[in-house]
């Protein structure tokens, strides 16, 4: 077993400085002649100057009629000027050139017929007024922009009013991406049932071209490398002088198939290989002959955050760009956020403004999930040096979404219930543009987070043992009669999660000790913990005596998914998680779910939206068609 | 003379309801199903659900051994438990499936090999412990998107993983751009000295569709159509099916040749004609057939304003997308802005940021003025009820640019000199991305904005007609011993331009008077005005005396542009601007110009790049080439 070592692990700043000198200096990008109708976000390669001026004649600046103001000089009210139509005044529209021997225009309002061939003029013009000169917008050979400039929309009317039609810029950076690894397969051999076992389908790749693409880079995606030392220098060697940029994906950990920095040894020299950061720890810099390489570890996360710390500063200095900045704003983290010292950590938050503060809640942190980053609305970067952040400490994060659309979400915290997709896709259906995020911490978390100020709404599914009512009783012992309003959401079966064809042929809560079953459990302080604990007792069972009890997931899916993929054999759950995952249920109970909003929310545009969209029929056929649910008293508000 | 005659105006504010009402109901966007790794920034037109599980099997999450968690319980240090390989315990990489019958991984760094089929463990592993569970990431059903997403570079991922290929998308609006006016040419025949006289290239409708792509839509630009309502009915007809917006360009403000009303009447409705804005007051908002139709004025930045505020949010709203605002900020007007009132103004600005305050400039109003746009940093909205904004009021701006370059900009005043061209391209070219922003006010406008704090550097060439020495005298008396510091930067001849082959004979500032040629006098505070001034003093000459001695220009080019353009037969300037327009120069003095930098930004980085600029050989290499310039003191710091 070989085993790789890490140079000496750098920190980002370090990295960077040397992306910024040893790999920069190999990119040479040439300059290529371009159409200027085409040109708009490209970088120009020399400085433009005007070649005619623009406007290129004396024009009409308003539609009225060109005279020489001399002859109106003295003219009024009382003492007009008539003038000749066709020798001394001449109609013109706005934009046509003013006649020889004119120099000023009178507005068409101030010009008075007098007959078909004589006007009267009631004050004098001054000369040039309302005329256009030749060069009042661009003179020529005056400089229009200067090298290294980046074209806009609006600079693309300069130019052609410059005379120019085409123009020389710098060529898009080539980035070529290569993913490597014997377990990826192509999208397009990842059609679901058919996909083979132990496969992965390989996707980074694509994203990454995305962003190239973004950052005003040419990408050239690479097929599948296998890991094979002899097909990663083929696939290297018969690329890489196409190419500006080399961004290897994975292959750059210290695992016993990584070849990569071995083969850039071989070629070339690795610069930096370990950096401390989470995700992108493996990350190399080198250089492969002598075009720069970017080793690019495996994991979505990890690839992303290495990409947009470490080769899109190449590419925007390459293009003599400054890398644009993303939107920052002070936000408070929903709880402590812990982080290990000398490393410095992105973490990926949902943010939601909440009574006019910007909460920011962490999502799952392993760098193999994509979905703690297309759920994230921000980063917060916590430095080497600390240890993390506390609760109510404010912390800069930087906004992956436009600011509008996060003051635009409502934000909902608490039980989760694939109900709640249904209505998040409606709304933004039915009332674009408006967002809908939803955080599953479990019920009596969503009655926090309301307590705290955290969010607009919570959903929660809380039987009371004592009275057998849902909900209110933990309103009012929780919320110490602040002003809050219930909405009815759904009726739905919770019941038992097995694995198709019940094998293990349970039948009642009670076979969960007595056939020692794997029960995967949900986390504490969730609706379904609390009724499984309360049918246990009702019961006369004892927890201990389930295998699983302690092993705990945060949503319905998460536990169905678990059985499905054999991790546990049963779990407590809804009926629509089952069906999803095409699972057998024995139904155990009938609940209870409801909306708790903050009455000084209630008039807010957005949860007037999310109550419509609730009530809408649509909705309740939809919720109905998932199975498990009741919807007869939907979009009531309960006293 | 036909004269149409505006509907009612109406507010912006009325204008964008009557948009979002009455045109937005008349666009249905298709869908059309494209491959996920084409998706980047489409709008997705249904939700998206998992197809497969992501991982959709249980795989390591680090490089290391696999095994059943329950085979290590109670191993420490000092009792290992010894496992056999390949039976009891696999090795594995990150990614690889962990064989059947195991359910942790632990990390290669912690197994002791004992030899090659023994592995010693010395501490219990936990179930399930460095494993990615099925779905870990993405859930087989789970809907990973809503309707009207907005698909990113990291989505991409998300859905591939999800094992989508393909996503059906909104279509992109298609929006058709015409041209119209007799006056326009294409850009192909607008070939320098070849223009035909009278004629105007066409780039209006280039700019609109490079907005339009911008904004997500799909343009389709028309050929120019003359001002014949027969031509343009027959544009109209033969392609607005093809659509789903129509912008008209020209034709709607109220010129004896606009037929776009008449025709939009005949065919549809003309909701809108006419808009309480500047620039853009011409904008037309109707229906053609079942088309939304605007009709956007002929002005570049009339043209640019009207489809940004009215057919923008249109666009955004058919994909149901949120329109994206710009960054604002705190701005401090240089000047007084007087506006109209009843008219919402659209101000373009300069924006400098200088000693920690973002000091604001008003661009030439002119809407004919595509450089009041591509020179402009910001947008400063005035609203209709007010008169305008005092110059110690704060005024909020709109970017155009990233405000880190904005930050990045170095900030002069003053006045104008052509080899300010040369040193704002190279210092670009040198020290990439920094970028020189020069506004001309002339010379004693300069020291006026250093003593204001408004700007890094003043330009200025001062003769002080009592010791005939340069703007030191000029410095002390404005300045008030303030801490400045002054860098040379060229001697320079000034001289009498005339027009090519000097037609009226004019041989010294004698003949201004004695020829009574036409002069073109630049501004009062100007450098060239005191030198002009002082001269006719010393020459005992009258100002009066001389024929448009009041007709001011704020720049070289301004006035070497009049001559050549006829507006006038001779001015005061620099060699420079003579030759740039092929004009003769005369030349009567030899003046010194440096630059006047605070002594508090001599340390700024910024300010140290444009130093070392002016020092360099490339600097002084082109300025020479420009002719009229002596460099043999230019960099040098006087005392």
């Amino acid at each position: 077993m070989k085993r790789a070592i890490y140079l000496k692990k750098k920190s980002l700043e370090e990295a960077k400085a040397i992306v910024a000198a040893d790999l920069a200096k190999l990119i040479h990008l040439g300059t290529e002649v371009i159409p200027v109708i085409h040109s708009a976000g490209r970088v120009l390669s020399e400085p433009v100057f005007a070649k005619i001026s623009s406007p290129s004649f004396h024009c009409a600046a308003m539609d009225g009629l060109a005279l020489e103001a001399e002859r109106t000089y003295g003219a009024s009210e009382e003492s007009p000027r008539i003038l000749r139509v066709d020798s001394e005044a001449f109609f013109v529209n706005t934009g046509n050139p003013i006649p020889a021997g004119t120099d000023a225009v009178i507005m068409i309002e101030d010009v008075h017929l007098v007959d078909s061939e004589r006007v009267e003029i009631r004050e004098a013009a001054y000369p040039w007024q309302h005329v256009r000169a030749i060069g009042e917008d661009v003179i020529a050979t005056e400089m229009i922009f200067p090298e290294n400039h980046k074209i806009t929309a609006y600079d693309v009317g300069a130019l052609l009013a410059g005379g120019h039609q085409a123009v020389s810029v710098k060529r898009k950076p080539r980035v070529l991406v290569i993913p490597t690894g014997s377990e990826l397969i192509e999208p397009e051999q990842g059609d679901p049932g058919s996909i083979a076992p132990a496969r992965i389908i390989e996707s980074n790749s694509y994203v990454l071209s995305a962003l190239v693409s973004e950052d005003g880079g040419e990408p050239l995606r690479h097929s599948i490398v296998r890991d094979d030392p002899a097909k990663i220098k083929e696939a290297l060697l018969s690329s890489y002088e196409k190419v500006d940029l080399i961004l290897m994906i994975a292959g750059s950990s210290a695992g016993s198939e990584d070849y990569t920095r071995s083969i850039i040894e071989e070629f070339g020299e690795v610069f930096v290989h370990g950096i401390s950061i989470m995700p992108g720890k493996p990350t190399l810099l080198g250089r492969f002959k002598d075009r720069p390489i970017v080793g690019i570890p495996g994991y979505p996360v990890s690839a992303i955050m290495a990409y947009e710390e470490l080769a899109r500063p190449l590419l925007y200095q390459a293009l003599c760009l400054m890398k644009p900045s993303r939107p920052r704003i002070e936000t408070v983290p929903t709880r402590k956020i812990p982080s290990k010292l000398g490393t410095e950590e992105f973490l990926r938050v949902k943010i939601g403004k909440v009574g006019g503060k910007f909460f920011a809640t962490p999502l799952p942190r392993g760098s193999g999930m994509i979905t703690s980053l297309t759920n994230a609305d921000g980063l917060i970067r916590i430095p080497a040096q600390s240890e993390g952040v506390n609760e109510n400490e404010t912390v800069e994060a930087e906004l992956l979404r436009p600011f509008e659309e996060i003051a635009h979400t409502v934000v909902m915290v608490g039980s989760h219930d694939l109900s709640l997709d249904v209505l998040a896709n409606l709304l933004g259906k039915f009332y674009p543009p408006i967002f809908f995020s939803s955080h599953a911490v479990g019920s009596l978390g969503g009655i926090l987070a309301i307590k705290n100020g955290f969010c607009h709404i919570a959903g929660l599914h809380l039987l009371d043992p004592e009275t057998g009512e849902y909900n209110q009783p933990y309103i009012r012992r929780y919320l110490n009669g602040a002003s809050v309003r219930t909405i009815h959401l759904v009726y739905r079966a919770q019941g038992l999660i097995v694995q198709k064809g019940n094998p293990r042929e349970i039948k009642s809560l009670e076979d969960l000790s007595g056939k020692r079953a794997a029960f995967i459990n949900r986390q504490k302080g969730s609706g379904t913990r609390i009724l499984l604990d309360h049918l246990l007792n009702t019961l006369g069972l004892d927890s201990r005596q389930i295998q699983g009890y302690d092993k705990e997931e945060f949503t319905h899916m998460a536990v169905a998914s678990a059985v499905a993929g054999g991790v546990a054999e049963v779990a407590l759950g809804i009926l629509s998680a089952a069906r999803a995952l095409d699972l057998d249920f024995i139904p155990v109970a009938k609940e209870q779910y409801d909306l708790l909003i903050p009455s000084i929310y209630f008039d807010d545009e957005k949860i007037r939206r999310v109550i419509e969209t609730i009530r809408s029929e649509e909705f309740k056929k939809m919720v109905l068609r998932m199975g498990g649910y009741d919807v007869s008293r939907t979009g009531e508000e309960l006293t």
